[in-house]
């Protein structure tokens, strides 16, 4: 996407393969400040600390990741020892595990001296895939926009699943980017997403630098605003979507979920396809869910009075601080992915 | 309640009856700080930037307000200039209408001479009434938690409705108090409570200072908690009850409703019968929600690394910032006041 006249994705590797350059997610909105990212283990506190962030956005810096491990040593060890490492980051996000997986798999059945060229091949081309899927997303989901015959069609979204979760374009906001290219008026209603506020730093930023009108609201509000008539729908994306449609994402997606079943409002998942986890049901939820410092609930940075970005202590107790909740299939309206628009009963048929 | 060892009143009037002193809480839960209120105008301030919150403290509040707008003038004139002003603090919590319209009710049908020492004695009367209302809640709401057999007794609140938002005991947390104090095991999931945080600032240290076992959590999280049957009743205060059981509280109360309706968990709401408003049923919503100033939600105070109280901005986009929400009827599974403790549907004898 475009930031102040530049084209920008969110990762990109440097010409030589010796680094690749990342937006610094947890400056904004303030400071739009790129890094360069030189190791596997910067690679890992780059995700650690979430200066990327974003389902699709980890499986690819994660990938990249691989890519820098293999700059040091291409051996079959050295590259399970760093798809080890690479899991542990973050363990909910499926899309993580399966570019890492996908990836090593294909490096330990090629050659050792072709392993490097091959890792930053493959991180590159998945990265043009995510960019081409989530175009594709855009446009399955602009259908769901256009059905609603309204003068202003006003979205809830919750958290970020813009381009910046992304390689580019974004899940949930993909729809959103191409309504506004096709004229369509869209105002969306930006859940601010405690404790990390991905919504009010990276949702809002991004629709800034688009020209999309939005409004921040806290995370307590969307409830009221449904019962108000001000929300046409929910749009959000999945860092894991189960085959049976249940729904895995930020913390605090389910509790928009059930206000929109009660006031009708349609709920809309957009996720690529590699977020799909054919193991995990409502019912059986196989995998861990991340259970975050609980200071990140007690400290938030911001520009103080003196124009510095600082870190404050807001609160001074014991905290919980889950990343994530599950969402059942029956508050899900419709699943949006590369394929197309789908009822969660029909996920089981999309894997086949 | 007590405080380093000695005993408070969120409000109490100087012997002279020239001022009276409040805890200014948009300082805590840092700074434990007493100010003195000596105007009508001081009041109205405190009031409007929430240094007293709470439906029961800002109808005391402001029948203080009425007695020190005494203090300098008893014309007519003068007390229902003071009562109209008031009433335009804080629009949507009842109490403060309340409070101020029996307050002036009983002056202006008092001689002149006697108006200033009538509207200490009132204020004074009412603020004694609400402690011993207060207790009483405690004790109903209290057989509510005994009914709960499980060694660790988990309650979820949103907001504060503790000793902070009252003179005394609080509404939401004097059942707590009651049961601690019988030897319950309690421990409180604590709503932080966006965008002013009275429950990471307030509640937690209010709790803290009781030694009640607590955990903050971020407003997002208690859908999740319910789905693992990690609460066992959820317990808030109203701002205002309708005569059909509805309930406007603190914006974000709903959102924790419909997944305590999901997932089977006991809703209560403990409220003073002066928070009942006769005209107000969830079809016919006759008072304003407060929209409060959306800097509100971009701009937060906390300790920064100099150790020194600080407001930094967390963003910079359009806010939207609607103060409370309400909770239909059918949500409802028990309202607590003085009298005990009623259905939703029993609210309407309880005025006869």
């Amino acid at each position: 996407m475009i930031v102040d006249g530049k084209h920008y994705r969110t990762i990109e590797a440097s010409l030589d393969q010796s680094s690749v350059i990342i937006i610094d997610q947890t400056r904004l909105p303030f400071d739009f400040h790129l890094i360069r990212i030189a190791s596997l283990h910067e690679m890992e506190i780059a995700i650690t600390t979430m200066q990327v962030r974003g389902a699709p956005l980890i499986g690819v810096s994660a990938a990249f990741g691989i890519a820098l491990a293999c700059n040091d040593n291409v051996s079959d060890n050295a590259i399970e020892r760093a798809k080890l490492s690479l899991l542990a980051t973050r363990p909910t996000a499926i899309n993580l595990a399966w570019a890492v997986t996908r990836l090593c798999h294909a490096l330990l059945a090629t050659p050792e001296h072709q392993r490097k060229d091959k890792a930053w091949d493959l991180a590159q081309s998945m990265a043009d895939e995510d960019v081409s899927i989530n175009r594709r997303i855009g446009l399955a989901g602009l259908t769901l926009l256009e059905s609603i015959d309204k003068p202003i069609i006003n979205v809830l979204t919750h958290c970020n699943a813009g381009w910046l979760a992304t390689i580019d374009f974004g899940t949930a906001l993909s729809p959103i980017y191409e309504a506004k290219a096709k004229g369509l008026a869209v105002h969306v209603w930006v859940d601010e997403t405690r404790p990390r506020n991905q919504g009010m730093s990276l949702t809002a930023w991004e629709l800034e630098k688009a020209g999309i009108p939005h409004t921040v609201i806290s995370d307590n509000a969307g409830g009221l605003l449904m019962q108000q008539g001000k929300v046409d729908c929910v749009l959000v994306g999945a860092d894991r979507v189960g085959i049976d449609g249940s729904v895995c994402n930020k913390i605090g997606t389910y509790l928009k979920a059930l206000p929109a079943k009660v006031h009708k409002v349609p709920f809309y998942v957009a996720a690529p396809k590699s977020t799909l986890d054919k193991d995990f049901t409502f019912a059986n939820q196989t995998f861990e869910i991340e259970n975050r410092d609980e200071r990140e609930l007690f400290r938030i940075s911001g520009i103080n009075k003196e124009g510095h970005l600082t870190e404050v202590r807001i609160g001074e107790a014991k905290g919980y601080n889950p990343a994530f909740d599950i969402t059942p299939p029956e508050y899900i309206s419709k699943l949006i992915c590369e394929d197309g628009v789908f009822d969660p009963s029909q996920l089981r048929g999309l894997l086949l």
